[in-house]
């Protein structure tokens, strides 16, 4: 498979315009996942954070802005997207590592460190059990072959004891990705993402901490939108998830 | 550990009236969680179903009352509930086998046989992790040595291709539940039970189907009581929960 390495690229604010980032046009684009991740991750001033498969940086630029301070590292398999991370973090006036890497065989620079907090987005389809994208470096964001698990894997590793991994996922996934959680983390917590009020949620935000003892918890889906359908033109987000993806407000699992 | 052989009783009313089952007043009394199950069973009349750890058959006999035709058969594994179970299924009128076994070595007569639906409310609490209960038959009921996942490795056996399990548990241990799940049983969804809107489901009902390839679904919760706080003296069960309760109306999983 042939990487990517020039692309035609826009310009797009997030955040209420607190985040640009430049994104290939024909690639794979960052929508709200990224943006509700970065929201999620409990991290505070003096943090040390890990994004895995951190894409162009939506999750890591968007932390970044939200929570000063944080000491943070990415990688990324696709060299395309290295650089345009790279290039996002710096224009957002962030210091950041970006580490080329396949996830599931780290460099040694990432091995001889651990986290505060690691978090991902891992790609949402297994790689074979849909129809391949037409841009390679957007198939690899959306079905990469690497299994959830190792994803899981990596971020219990990397870890300080009591570090707390994040990740968001599709609903479809949350069996697989609690199975893996099992062994490696404790005090797990899902946060089910609904579009509206009485449909299924269809994403959740999951996490876990390194070491943790607390009972498994499933909290009350997180409204995305207003109302039973979607009624008017224009966005009609919930007024907590307009704070989020417009003001730049955290999301926190509830306490 | 001493099997309890008698015990005062109580006569209980179950289903406002529908179902009356006899209890002991020092052990194991069936609160919601079997009626709760037993609700949402989707069996129709002509199917065969087994409960697995039938006590003294509280789901059993709300089912069994509820939908007329089936062929009912329970499994449990205490002599004092094994009678209490036959006492109680012909005390509301219902046919129904009872068999005294361990489900972890289920007897020829029982392996012999599949049913459309399998149904089970385990134990909440694993063997050793919580202060023991006084009374060896509550203990039992409370905290079994038997895994998790033999109860779904058992359901999964007994049932006919595409029939389907139904389990009632603690949130807790859903990770469990779904990791044992996963390679047995398909078209997994889980429905909360949440005690009151806002706050976190505290038990799940979660079936799959044998050989099921639908995809994973949490579904949004059901609200167990009205109001945020318990305000009245009484009941204040929502509606659709005092229908299932004491109308003896089906808890059907969302479409």
């Amino acid at each position: 498979m042939a990487f990517r390495l020039t692309a035609e690229l826009s310009r797009d604010a997030f955040l209420g315009g607190r985040v640009h980032l430049f994104q290939p046009i024909g690639g794979y684009r960052a929508g709200i996942d990224p943006v509700l991740l970065a929201a999620s991750v409990a991290a505070t001033s003096g943090d040390s954070v890990l994004e895995l498969g951190c894409g162009a940086a939506p999750g890591l630029c968007c932390l970044g802005v939200r929570v000063p301070g944080l000491t943070l590292t990415g990688v990324e398999i696709q060299p395309f997207y290295v650089n345009l991370a790279r290039r996002n973090l710096a224009e957002n006036g962030l210091t950041a590592e970006v580490v080329e890497a396949d996830l599931s065989s780290p460099p040694a620079s990432l091995l001889a460190r651990q986290f505060d907090h690691v978090f991902a987005n891992p790609p949402y389809f297994k790689s074979g059990k849909r129809s391949q994208a037409d841009d390679d470096g957007r198939e690899i964001a959306l079905a990469a072959q690497t299994p959830l698990s190792a994803w899981v894997n990596v971020a219990a590793r990397r870890l300080v004891p009591r570090g707390q991994a994040t990740f968001i996922q599709r609903m479809e996934r949350l069996p697989e990705l609690l199975t893996a959680m099992q062994e490696r983390l404790g005090s797990v917590q899902v946060l089910p993402l609904a579009p509206r009020v009485g449909r299924d949620p269809r994403l959740v935000l999951v996490r876990g901490r390194k070491g943790g003892r607390a009972d498994f918890r499933l909290h009350a889906p997180v409204i995305l939108h207003e109302g039973h359908t979607h009624g008017q033109d224009g966005e009609d987000y919930a007024a907590p998830i307009s704070d989020v993806l417009r003001r730049g407000a955290p999301l926190n699992f509830p306490a």
